[in-house]
């Protein structure tokens, strides 16, 4: 299914002949723009007549056959050797592309606003109009999946469940001797429930550079990975976002557990994050803003007493990060729900992910993502929200 | 260990009060300035005198106790949330990065050539001065390794072999029938036998995000990862490139292997590829540049009668790629062993891979990865190259 590019059309209005990226397939604005898939920086050209990219030689026969390109030219078709040589990597490489960009009658470019300035100003230097668009106009593009996409992103959220039940059936088998986990005799780590979770998304066909899974004090740090043993009777924070490895595209879910026995504290805090987490559920439709429902989860938090970072921007403690993101080729790309979150559109992947952190309690988090409809939304989790592991 | 950051303060002169990074660190020049790993972007000052950063609330707490910075900053004590509502995220964010450049007496800046041109041109709104450097100074810091980079890396290879020998055992015990190889009573896949060499990189502590399992003439096309069934009597490339999920640091290697009896071709085209590797372990020392090491590769090559990029800029069967790169924090990094290649120092981390392609015979590699001594090098693989699986 192609892509609707209509909106990156309208952004060029009469100011601008194409639309320039730099950059190697792991920007996913780059990936989802060209369809191709890359690990050394490559140019994409759009005009909206039509899309041409500009590669090495080593990638030019992949390109032909897997981009969606209408056309593909070579640096080699440049002289880029002699022009790297004559004028370095930087330099050589932008009169290659303004050559390139002559050849495709462009003489004036948007940009993303991560375009690397190097290039940006040698392609000034050659006489081209380069400027960077303040909003990201892919991004916008891509937070509105079509179907194939959210079967991709489905994919992978079954996954990360498939991967998150083996770690909490560890948890389960875990016995506690002194307060700390242990398993086939030695003691249960962070480390080893990842590498249950990681082996699992692999037996997927997922990979992930990072999980999550944090207990106790580690767990107060939204971005701590966890170490170490785990504790019975302390918050475990298991945050998992996979990315399959054909489609690219990514999951992301949280379950907080405590094997044992709970303190009051946390049973309250994990209660409390329910009833966030479903308040931000009560909000999100097509035509609510990301910010609304961020707003219903600062409302539960404020009203049962607990800090947040929309009452006090300098929080480190309570709830100190936003209510969700979207996902895609991305695991953090457009909407955002935020105090700045835009209006939610149907086919729109978000997460809702309300937790509470405080280095003398732990942390509490629980993470699903869904698909923004007209009149709600659909979950692409059905994972128990559980506290208590036996 | 603390890097030598000294190239960096000389690349500054008198032009330049600082060197400013905006990237998250998965930007490896932003990790190594930084010392803070974070997933999402953050600012790097660097100064003769320090290194200072500028990040979310959020990343606070963790960028005082983990980065290698002097001081750390909050983008909220500049009222980074008014900014943004007012002006967006890209001018927003600008804004709030002039005041603390403006707290560090900074009013010019040196920036890496990949520095966002968003972010650039809305400081120079701001009066600030911005030039993108046209070289890696911050890659050339890199690529002299340090006594413990080597040890990660040294760790990362020694995981490689591991999976490496994985992949080899299952090729071994596979069975052939009708040419195509079977194992447990399924046929052998290019993904299964991925799935085992990245299980075992889990298992050693590592992550990755591909590898390479081609068989004939997917094998011919040096970026195709490989799928499907193998075939007995194939060349079957493996190129490993794991990243040490703790270190950050990566291993490379590549072997090739044939199970069954090789076409005479293939064979050729193996010791060929074998008398190249040697004749760039002869050309690999300290004074000797990137583009010696190519060059021997190229002659040896060329001489047997084969093609080279060298040769012909436009050739798609052949040599049709560099003999090697720098490896560290990124898998591909300074310095390059190409006809550009510069000046090989002592403490630079290379592969060395020369290989042959060509849709109607397959492809062919082979690829160790080494250390720059003064007099020659030392080899992280002693993996036996050897083409047959019995």
């Amino acid at each position: 299914m192609e892509p609707d590019f209509s909106a990156l059309t309208d952004s060029l209005g009469d100011e601008f002949d194409g639309y320039l990226i730099d950059a190697a397939s792991d920007d996913s604005n780059q990936l989802y723009l060209s369809g191709f898939d890359a690990p050394d920086p490559f140019v994409t050209l759009y005009k909206p007549e039509g899309t041409y990219l500009l590669v090495s030689t080593l990638e030019f026969g992949r390109a032909k056959k897997e981009s969606r390109a209408d056309a593909v030219s070579r640096l080699s078709e440049y002289d880029y050797r002699e022009k790297y040589v004559e004028h370095g990597p930087v330099v050589g490489k932008a009169k290659a592309i303004a050559e390139f960009l002559a050849d495709h009658d462009v003489g004036s470019l948007a940009v993303p606003g991560d375009f690397p300035l190097g290039t940006a100003d040698a392609l000034r230097d050659e006489g081209i109009v380069v400027e960077a668009q303040t909003e990201n106009v892919i991004g916008n593009i891509r937070a509105v999946k079509t179907a194939e996409e959210l079967e991709h992103i489905r994919d992978a959220q079954n996954a990360n469940e498939a991967s998150m039940q083996a770690a909490e059936d560890l948890l389960r088998a875990a016995d506690v001797e002194d307060g700390v986990l242990y398993y086939e005799g030695e003691p249960l780590t962070s480390e080893r429930v990842k590498e249950e979770i990681e082996v699992t998304l692999l037996r997927h066909g997922c990979a992930l550079d990072e999980t999550i899974v944090a207990c106790g004090a580690d767990a107060a740090d939204p971005h701590n990975r966890g170490s170490g043993p785990l504790e019975a009777g302390e918050a475990i924070i298991i945050d998992i976002f996979p990315r399959d490895k054909e489609t690219k595209y990514n999951g992301d879910m949280t379950r907080t557990f405590v094997k044992g026995e709970p303190s009051d504290k946390i049973r309250e805090w994990f209660e409390l994050t329910e009833r966030a987490l479903q308040a931000a559920f009560d909000a999100t439709k097509a035509g609510a803003t990301g910010a609304d429902v961020h707003d219903a989860v600062c409302d539960v938090y404020e009203a049962a007493g607990e800090n947040t970072l929309r009452a006090d921007p300098n929080a480190e403690t309570g709830f100190i990060h936003s209510t969700g993101h979207g996902v895609g080729l991305d695991v953090h790309e457009s909407p955002s729900l935020s105090q700045s979150g835009e209006e939610l559109e149907p086919g729109h992947v978000i997460t809702i992910e309300p937790g509470l952190y405080d280095p003398e309690i732990g942390g509490v988090r629980i993470e699903d993502m869904v698909v923004v409809t007209e009149d709600g939304f659909e979950n692409f989790n059905d994972y128990p929200v559980q506290l208590v592991v036996e």
